[in-house]
């Protein structure tokens, strides 16, 4: 029953065309084409390349660096195909970064997660895929269907390999902890957990290893994002306090802002920094020959085709199937 | 530059209508009159005893047992004062009990808690104020405006006493631990945190305990919500294996349901249960003389005050003034 | 031109699953699975089956006792699914008990058959199936596309048999008159309209009987609606002086609360109660001998049929063909 | 605490500015001035008169013919005070007529009374102020705050004279039965219900008389509208069968199309012909010597001014107080 | 990939029966049956002929005179379509009459252009197709998907033969010249434009034209719209002074208001009087010699095909294929 | 009947906080405090200073460079102060640099003006101040109450001492010519207008100049927008070639790209650079002595004023009183 792929129409943003690239290869249809400009005002200036009247239409765009500029850009290409009267427009966002805004945590600042969802709506998507979102919740900021993908089947075809009983997974924080579970238990690994609460005194920072008995010779230190590293730098420290003696780093959406893969490589016990692709790490990954690139783009290939076909998603969703 | 009271009107729905009545009082106005019927078809129909038009008017209700017909009872009194062309209306949600359904946690799941917001919205209300919610995050499922008040400041008023060197403040899970140092922080109290998290395996849960060094002889054990106790139980068991050898017992929401007040009430190392009035206690309290209600009437009340007035809330809010 | 059956799902919820039952046998499809838990807290937690992208989907659900919770539950399972990516979402709502709610004849009361079409939107809802509402009007409550079934089909086949010469059909007021009047007519009977408006004054309450000179010894009452059967009792008293002498009373929607059922089958000159089977009679119509029930699953099926190939639904619909 | 009336600004469409006038006269405020053209191609034109921001506006229009013409300038009114940055924006409309298409009582007809409540929410307005809706229901079509007043004033000042013994008020139809009873109720009047509904046969029409023993010498009819008259002509027959003498015709909204006034002035027993004055009579009336103008300026007067003061209406709504 | 015509339905309102006739005939299939009546109240009636459930909707109307009514009667028909449950519901407006009230250019007038949008939204349409609007911005009011048609190829393929030296064609005034020199640039005409620019002093009004040396013999006036004529005479006048000996008038839209038909013919000079068909001529076209109407059915036709098989549009649009 | 300023809050976006502090100066309010950053992953982080609860609040922010971050910045701020529950909040975009991206010049292309209209609104703001608008549809694109202001009061202020005989004022194109003869026309001097039609062939573009006698010696060329100058360039070649021998430029958008205003400068014939400060133009005018600015602090802070306290704005729109 699978439909034709005549109707279906990928585009993408400027933010990372590597992937576009990836997915549509993996679904097996062209990147269509599309061209984004600036006026010498700087606005921007955006053309569809092809006409997606009655088609099935998805737009990729992560919101990384510069994010106004590929927010802006997704919205407008996002309204084009709205307004050009295209079947169903699907904003694909493999790294929603604004997720992190997800809540009221001082006076007078903006659930930007939310406002960007209704930006999205309002700009004409019907639905959403995205990946890993910081926390769950930003599920609920959108009232259209959402795919939340899970980037989990890639990080356990990678690290399978290390069932050698000499390996930790860890997460640096609680937030984190959940999925970190979920990765450690489909790979049969133990678990650690890295607090940040403050105990006691607002000057005193505690940062405890929650099940610390459980570390081993190497951790595998895993987050949903990094961006400075500076976190990562603080964990792996409580860790070799237990006795870790190598770190693999590894994270969906690597942001890795300020020179921060740089200086991890330069982290002579760190002997593996693995990322996926969400984010486009173009010119930052040259020379860090402990990168390792994990792609997701058949994740998402997947997804749309699934969509597109009208296919339930199953184990591409970040709850485990199962549970 | 205080606004007259003649034009504020509070209306409550019959959750709780012991709560409404003391923030009346409170703020200085009566409660005004309604009434809530059901037709033989079991059809709700419900009427406000004064004209709201012009108004600025509050209609309190608690999503307590039976919470479908005491949402649907709210959503009529709104959508009543809505049609009736009260200048403002907002929706006094002491205990909003679908919070906890904020996330898609398992396939083909509703985000009820998105949901409730939607039709909370779509009857008419123009703001809400509500009192802590299940998670942070549950603020962005609302696209009006939303008072999110702390019950912090009766509890520090409540367990200043216990600032002797004997008592630890305990969170039952990471959960609700950011809410427990913030209290603890207050009244200078050690904090040690409840975990269920499970490792390595499927099978096992294990329940540690985050700062068990800190635990003391007495422990304020404090939750968001206790229903039926069974959590709170269960970290009691891991604190006295710990050392702790009497508890207090505290939540916000005390839903206290399949007579969990008796059991907790029996068990002999349990000296106070604690909770606040978000829901209506009634009968249930009935001979639980370890029951200490501690009454969130003044802060919903000065809220609404404030909202009339068009001042600023301050305090009363979730996030800690000076974080 | 019928397409195929493989994206026609159909879920019910708790209110009437024998009904939703029944429909899919004629339709030739499976009651797709779904479960409805409460929380400890008396939140609802609901789940449906299977996944819905793409499909066409139906949610049946009578807004019959316990109406809130029945309400409530209809309306997370429109979520669900329109947030999981069905293609369309139907609710089918067989009996809409609000619609007796449909004008504001009291000041500040709700119109809530207004609210719950608005909620029933707000949810997700693309669009309606529903039977017999209580006035014509309601249908304009909608702004989504709606279809009003007659179940006066399944009456013209059951009561063909009395034209005899010797029966009269009555309806107790002028409010369901008109309809009384087209099935009369379909099967050639005489008709008879009771009168409950007051004349002069107001203590004094006049129930006269319109056409009575058309009274035979056999008369067919007629509602839309029994609940506590008060009615009925009253307009066979008016019509026993007129010289009837047995009764065959019939509705819709058979609420039948109170014992009303005992009630009416214990009346000596009552031969037989005739309801349909919108709202589930389970348990009440045990041991009730005088009672025959009418299915009107075949119209609904026809009607999710039609609407799912996209074919007119001609006589389904409450006005006569021909009229 | 009466609000200063420098901020109530009442404009008036081309339907009927008699009325507006005299209204603006009951308030005490003069009636703003306004524009309306036609281009050559024919479109409509309009401007207001004076600067609208923050004030509380009130558009007076009645759908009379030529109606298409005074619903759009009615709607670009709106529109105009809604743009303009009115505080608020009132559709004052005395006769809805579409009120009388709220059904779908035919196949693929339109439920006009729903379109047009959506047309004048599309076009700004924040509330409606209307009077005599064809049925009650049509309340219910709108969602924004709707005042629905009542006639029955200054019909109740002008027939207190009749309380003779020798007058009977009378319905021609059921539809507007209830309000006609309320009317008598308080004029101490006995009532008479014609009735239109086909019994037994579909080629004969029985317009029988319900409570025909009440009849008197002298009958006032009363309707909600009269257009062409022969609703009153048909009942008229029936009356003086059942012993009546002298007519006194009255509605609310005077339509009277097609000659209807001359028609029904020739009819010698005709003795008084009564209307309000929603609809414009304008040069109909000339020679029409039974005509009686009761004028109702003074009760939507009321309503704006208790609108704009934010106080409640009470008497001026079409249910009874008491009841 | 076409697909079948079974469910492409087209309608048509009362203002052009003739356009939409021959519309159906390019396309290949019958126009669609309705009804539209006036009650006694001059309320409209309508009625759609056929079922139109699950089917692609086509609504022909332009908003000639009388507008209103026109106007009224989409609206009408696009929401029974829309309630209807059709597939997809498309208002064809052949001439948008109201697109020249695109400005707020006097105080407190009305953007009608963008307030008949908004209803036309509000009625239930998800999309349009319309015809040389006014003004290009106008599309922009409109937030559904809409095609900006041309009238272009009509117009070269009749004045292809006037490619001889002789003949310049000329726009009345600037806001139209750029659509004349797409025009002239496909038929190799050199181009004047007309200029209605004040200069200088309030009182005195130049109307120079702009590119006077271009000037031949032979001059092809062009219009969107001609509705009193007096442009048109105007720069004829100002050509004649430049050298013009004879004039061909054309425009897309055809209004011919207060007998201009009859006073453009009677102008010796003027051999010919050209409009497309987008507004009904019918009796006014009688004795009318010089007029030749050029239909534009062929291309209405083709748009609502490609609409409704989801191809590209291409050369149909107002901006020119390789610009 | 002026309200307190008390409720009068400005807040002002980092587009250009000179500007606001200027607006603020005029009102006599102090601009309030907020705070704007990046988190390390480039996602911005706005809080404002003070609570908005009740407050009138305007927040200030012109779309320059690098306009993507400036619009989520002002998005995010207008979201905050809706959710703030502020009264009211009015989005003050001096230059709204998407007015040029009006229309759908090209297949699938975005109209720009229209999508942000579209993002403000979803973001919560209730009315819209903005200046010098690109076209004057853009207007019709904002369904919210718009003030549309001109800068011609400070143009005609500072250019009333060249009403000398010698000066004449030039628009570089059609476009911005119906507002340079309004200037004209109030400083009494002659207008010439520069034309950029193409005619006769697709290759050769003529640049004419309309009303070429009117040339004097002087001539301002002035036009909406200044962004790389080329326009002004061209337009001073013609300007020479008709005798013109000195130039003042001025524009009232000052966005000077690329240099411009170096290259300006440079220009010995050009005597004069005139800009208002809509956009900031820091360190740009650095050494650029022929540039004078006409601040429209007053004229934005009129406009303010007027809106706070519900008055009339009369001369402060673009169309000029009298027309």
């Amino acid at each position: 029953m699978a439909k034709s792929f005549d109707d279906l129409f990928v585009f993408a943003g400027e933010s990372n065309r590597e992937l576009a690239r990836a997915v549509c290869k993996y679904i097996g249809v062209p990147l269509k084409k599309n061209k984004t400009r600036k006026f010498s005002n700087d606005n921007l200036w955006i053309q569809l390349g092809e006409s997606v009247r009655g088609k099935d239409v998805y737009i990729i765009q992560s919101l990384s660096e510069p994010v106004s500029d590929h927010l802006m850009e997704m919205l407008m290409m996002l309204n084009v195909a709205r307004v050009g009267d295209a079947r169903r427009v699907t904003a694909v966002i493999p790294y929603y970064s604004y997720a992190r805004s997800d809540k009221k945590d001082a006076p007078r600042v903006c659930i930007t997660a939310r406002l960007v969802a209704d930006l999205v709506q309002a700009s004409g998507a019907d639905r959403v895929i995205t990946m890993m979102l910081h926390s769950e919740q930003v599920h609920g900021f959108f009232s259209m269907p959402l795919d939340h993908l899970t980037s989990q089947s890639v990080f356990v075809e990678h690290f399978k390999k290390y069932n050698d009983g000499q390996t930790v997974m860890v997460s640096p924080d609680e937030g984190f902890a959940k999925e970190t579970v979920r990765l450690a238990r489909a790979l049969k690994l133990p678990v650690s957990i890295g607090t940040k609460v403050r105990l006691g005194d607002a000057d005193v920072r505690i940062d405890a290893i929650l099940g610390s008995s459980q570390i081993k010779r190497r951790a595998i230190v895993i987050d949903d994002e990094i961006a400075t590293g500076s976190s990562m730098i603080k964990v792996m420290q409580a860790l070799r306090e237990n006795g870790a003696e190598e770190f693999i780093l590894a994270c969906t959406h690597g942001v890795f802002t300020r020179k921060a893969m740089e200086r991890l490589q330069e982290i002579p016990d760190v002997v593996e920094i693995v990322s996926t692709d969400t984010v486009k790490l173009g010119k930052k990954k040259k020379g860090i020959d402990k990168l390792t690139v994990l792609s997701i783009a058949n994740v998402l290939g997947e997804a749309i085709l699934r969509n597109h076909e009208g296919r339930s998603m199953g184990s591409l969703f970040t709850f485990w199937p199962g549970e």
